[in-house]
């Protein structure tokens, strides 16, 4: 139940600034805009990557804008994509004249705006290339057609690292392209939570059951069925995201076990136990594992688990030294 | 709820075992202990600094060890004092020939338990000094008797930087014991948490009902009152933490907005813009704020401000760097 808030009609524009107040040392607001953007704006003659989406899933995607990482933000309601308008003005704010990376999770609505943004922005002469995250392996047989989840992380961290390090338009497009392509998830919810002002959860888990594939908005789930033990659900985690692996990938790879809000750090490292050693025994190479909550809805029960396979061009993306409100890595 | 988990019996084990295969790159077992240390162990010649407590508090205590911060912890089961036996265990595996010091918040159990393995440590010869943390300016009037809280990270921070730089044991209790004198939290909470495999929360608020000043493992609050507005909590928490400003405190200070578990990010910032307001108004200047978890209790519903003013001394320690799985600064 979310519990902290003032006006709900007011909440994105007060969390902005909050936000901005905390964190001025990484970032600063884009002027008329539903956005934040690293502290001192684009790097002239460098491309920028501009990430976004729906609040609510924190430290996606505000406190991911930093040096190494994303150059901008642009922030929607809660759980609702940023408006056309909102991600042009971001957008063009990013441009420092190489060009700008659009990238979020497979959303329609965030597919629809950040398109029109996309349009008007080469009408202006700005390049612009978008790379939609599509790691939910539950949402989709179609990888194309996936949707976004934890994966936005890994992604989000390739793209940035390849822009601040001073890749061309076209190679940022492609090391995130690459990414993505080698990154799957898979996630189980055990219960719902609740949008500020809102009397009801947006839905409800059964206290003895637990939701399978469930969408970090609420979507619907593959299947539900009984809660299961940790290790049960490390199994599950594991056998699902390994029956995907992707076409060429290696042994390596960096993992990321992911708390949707309300299922804390504890309990994921008891699952972790398991998952480390199914992977291991599944021949993979682990690569710096997370355990910790990197993309949330609010306070929903759950985790999931995330794999990006790696080769020597992402591992040295991933790599890359970041300073950001919610990441940073030496 | 607390929804993962095996055996609730093994519940500590298995969760050391996963954060150690998690984060093998910064920690590793102390042998024959229920604790971790920095990889590597101890550095002969130098000052260690031994974290602790009950666990449920993720990242407290065992997600700060790493260089630059603690050089290791000792992990009680939920909510519990780790026993005499373990801290010594610890405490033992961490002299690097220069003495040890023991930190925590100021509980009864782990008073009595790391006062016991205090003087066995002594009577074996390591010199073993104690820093505790009373932070919580809700839970007595008399400094010394109250209990901590987030004030822990502070606290950590300022001792193992000390440590790492290769003060002395006298300069690193000193510096532990001025960095708690410095600083002061106050919190409120929403809702209970469960200890796995308990069918009932450990305590109940009603919906419309926050406690003020309740202890992390739901000791009672002072007070319990109407649900507030976020400006409202706000101003409360800066209200109660000014009203006890430490004697001797400049106008610099540090500023921590923590959440228990299941107040997540998007709430902490809308709350944060009046802190930050409040705090500016009354003469202080935040030194890089933090809105994030750093001391949580399960899933509990509730968040805290602490603040840390600063001399040049804390400033340096608190900028020390540091890698650890919950904490890295550059």
């Amino acid at each position: 139940m979310t519990k902290v808030f003032n006006n709900p009609v007011d909440f994105k524009e007060q969390m902005i600034k909050g936000f901005t107040a905390a964190y001025s040392r990484y970032v600063e607001r884009i002027p008329n805009a539903a956005g934040v953007m690293v502290k001192g704006g684009p790097t002239p003659g460098k491309v920028s990557v501009l990430i976004g989406g729906g609040s609510g899933h924190y430290p996606l995607f505000c406190g991911l804008v930093g040096k190494g990482f994303a150059h901008g933000a642009v922030i929607g309601d809660i759980f609702t994509s940023p408006s056309g308008e909102q991600c042009y003005r971001c957008g063009k704010a990013l441009d420092g004249g190489a060009g700008v990376v659009f990238s979020y999770g497979n959303y329609s609505g965030d597919v629809m705006n950040f398109g029109m943004a996309e349009m008007r922005l080469e009408m202006e002469g700005i390049d612009v290339r978008q790379v939609l995250v599509t790691d939910d392996v539950a949402s989709s047989a179609d990888f194309d057609s996936r949707r976004g989840v934890a994966g936005d992380f890994f992604v989000f961290k390739v793209l940035g690292a390849s822009a601040w390090r001073g890749d061309n338009l076209d190679t940022v497009e492609a090391m995130g392209r690459h990414a993505n392509a080698m990154t799957r998830s898979f996630g189980v919810a055990f219960g719902g939570c609740t949008i500020p002002g809102q009397p009801q959860p947006l839905f409800t888990v059964a206290q003895d059951k637990m939701e399978l594939g469930l969408g970090i908005h609420g979507e619907p789930g593959v299947e539900t069925s009984d809660l299961r033990s940790a290790s049960e659900i490390a199994g599950l985690l594991v056998d699902k995201v390994l029956s995907d692996v992707p076409a060429g990938a290696g042994s390596k790879a960096v993992v990321l076990v992911n708390g949707l809000g309300a299922t804390k750090y504890e309990e994921m490292f008891v699952m972790y136990g398991d998952i480390h050693k199914r992977l291991a025994a599944a021949g993979i190479d682990l690569y710096k594992p997370v355990v910790g909550e990197l993309a949330t809805s609010l306070n929903m029960e759950g985790c999931g688990l995330t794999l990006m396979w790696l080769d020597s061009d992402l591992q040295a993306l991933l790599d890359y030294p970041t300073e950001t409100p919610a990441w940073t890595n030496v």
